[in-house]
């Protein structure tokens, strides 16, 4: 910067609809609270912005546990949360890989130490209880960990948790969930599933910027951490020692990021006023009317309608059309975001989000409006009316 | 939240005057920048964003590095950044400890597999060459990192930067550096001083909210991460996962904290326009009033003059004060947030930041006033005007 010439000018940053997969819309309520005053992370106020965070993930995971926290860091840090803390090396890990997030965390496990055993499943598909069983078998029966992705980000599928609870109760395993995608979007409930860890990001169905990781851990999941051998392999994500930041003891650890923080309690609030249920119902509503606007526009949707997640659809790109093309035009000419294939996916699939604050029929008929113009200029030309259909499987 | 009264309700947070070690007073042009529309992470705007803020990050501290850039986290996620990267099982690393930042690096650099050996100074004191060289001698005289904190946030001594590099040199070593509480405040400098690899945070003279850590590796700091034989034990702060979403590839690694990367944006424009050298005389001013003024009220600065941080005073709390009741008085009476003393200093000490855009003599003023009443509440007799012996240092 040695001439004023040189420094970058004000942003003006435009306002997209974020319709990939993450970051998704943020209420106009939550960019608010996210620029109220900066608070110190020992503020008495701030700490009773971390309690009541605290308080309504719990109610938004469907837990008792008492280490629900945000975590200082965006999803992926929270993936990592739990690798570095439930694994110590040597320990087994069973991990269902379907998608690129299953694939992280084994990566992620390996990293800390494990020998982790991946059972791979055809994207798109889910596991079941039988499937994992076997899995187990071929490991000796037993395991540290079993973990899974509950909504893939990269496939669209919904991983059934019915029945995974007693395979990690015969295996003496823990039981970790991916819950990025699927927090508030979906039915979580950690404890009906006995579920012992849990992570998320920010930027899903939560409708919050991107920044903060919320992990949960049963009682369960704590013995296991407190009766490590090893000590925690990373200094910035122990929980042995955050857990006394959000605990009562408020022992500094890191500076917490708290504008985030305060953007999360908005957010949350958001969530718990809607209620829980209310806003699975949107999200299905909106689900199936985007599925049903891109079906009637002639698309192909790979995941089975059963096991379908309705906050992010995958859409194959036809024959002849360049995947990035019609992404490119979407942001340009219409100010819409969507997601490209991820990982197998990549350049043959797009992602579209209905998550959070996004999930509206008004989002979805401009989606498909400015997606039909873009898919007639790379030649393809839609067999039927989506935003019709939408509307009408909105109302149905 | 089965019933709506236990929703907690919308915040309003109060504006606090932020004086602590950090969170520093935040310009409401980055609050404001903040709280735009969030974009997606790989959208073309905010790649621009990514580069030029990359471009600032290099300006501010002192380098060519084509590896500058903010990581997804607090400042201690910058210090982990560093030690899982730059270190692999077994190496050696030398780390000054004089205070909780150098403890804290010493136990990331354990947690990497390092063999570490710590040299110990009285905390309040620095290191000097001659020190150094011979903790080097005591390990054989090869090294594969020597890391040492900048300007401790813990003791609020500079360590001089002369030097260090022939050290390195000779040990065959990385030289790593904490700038957390210097980057902005005083002259950094990696390119002059030779330092290999730093980290800092938004949150202290860069004045943006804490979240994000910037960091900087030198084309040798890179060539030793590419020559490793483990992978970084981290997968999150992988830099050489990370490299390629902030290089040309924009390969997805994680989704970036795309808000506070606007702000940070903003944060580091606003330093550049006001130049580096004007930024470090009205911190080298401001500490100097800030000083000057408590002195004048008869407390005592345990750093000696000639090391002592103009960023961050650390002041001794006199006999029979209670240090808690005092900040606690500042904060509820007068809504000043000033830190309290940590590790081996807890209960003996305040922090008091002048840091980034609440350095001011008005700022300081307002401080001593509200100080002076408080100490007076607690039986401690202040000698004489500390606003008047301030507003003359100011001028001086």
């Amino acid at each position: 910067m040695s001439t004023s010439s040189s420094i970058p000018s004000r942003l003006d940053v435009p306002k997209r609809l974020l319709l990939g997969p993450g970051p998704s819309e943020v209420d106009s309520a939550v960019l608010s609270a996210l620029s109220q005053p900066t608070l110190g992370h020992l503020d008495p106020v701030f700490l009773r912005v971390m309690d009541e965070c605290r308080q309504m993930l719990r109610h938004v995971f469907g837990t008792k546990n008492d280490l629900t926290i945000p975590m200082s860091g965006t999803g992926s840090a929270g993936m990592e949360t739990l690798m570095v803390n439930l694994l110590e090396p040597g320990d087994r890990a069973l991990i269902v890989v379907n998608g690129v997030f299953g694939g992280r965390m084994a990566e992620s496990a390996r990293r800390a130490g494990a020998a982790v055993h991946e059972l791979r499943i055809p994207w798109g598909e889910v596991v079941s209880v039988k499937r994992l069983r076997e899995a187990l078998t071929q490991m000796g029966g037993r395991a540290e960990l079993i973990a899974l992705v509950h909504a893939e980000t990269s496939t669209g599928a919904l991983q059934p948790l019915e029945g995974l609870r007693a395979v990690a109760d015969e295996a003496g395993a823990l039981l970790a969930l991916d819950t990025v995608t699927s927090l508030s979007g979906c039915p979580v409930d950690l404890d009906r599933f006995g579920v012992d860890a849990a992570y998320s990001g920010s930027q899903k169905c939560l409708s919050c910027p991107p920044g903060l990781a919320p992990v949960s851990l049963s009682d369960r999941a704590l013995s296991r951490l407190r009766a490590r051998k090893s000590p925690v392999q990373s200094w910035y994500l122990d929980l042995t020692l955050i857990a006394q930041y959000w605990g009562n003891e408020r022992a500094y650890h890191h500076t917490a990021p708290t504008n985030m923080v305060v953007a999360l309690h908005e957010a949350l609030r958001i969530c718990c006023e809607e209620g829980l249920e209310a806003r699975f119902e949107r999200h299905r509503r909106a689900g199936k009317a985007l599925q049903a606007g891109l079906v009637a526009m002639g698309l192909k949707l790979p995941v089975p309608d059963a096991i379908r997640l309705p906050q992010l659809t995958v859409v194959s790109v036809p024959e002849g059309v360049d995947a990035a093309s019609v992404q490119r035009a979407m942001l340009q000419e219409h100010g819409i975001e969507i997601g490209g294939g991820l990982g197998d996916l990549k350049g043959r699939a797009w992602r579209i989000g209905m998550m959070g604050s996004g999930a509206t029929l008004a989002n979805i008929t401009r989606c498909l409006a400015a997606m039909s113009g873009a898919l007639e200029s790379e030649g393809f030309m839609p067999c039927g009316d989506g935003a019709a259909a939408a509307a009408a499987a909105w109302s149905a």
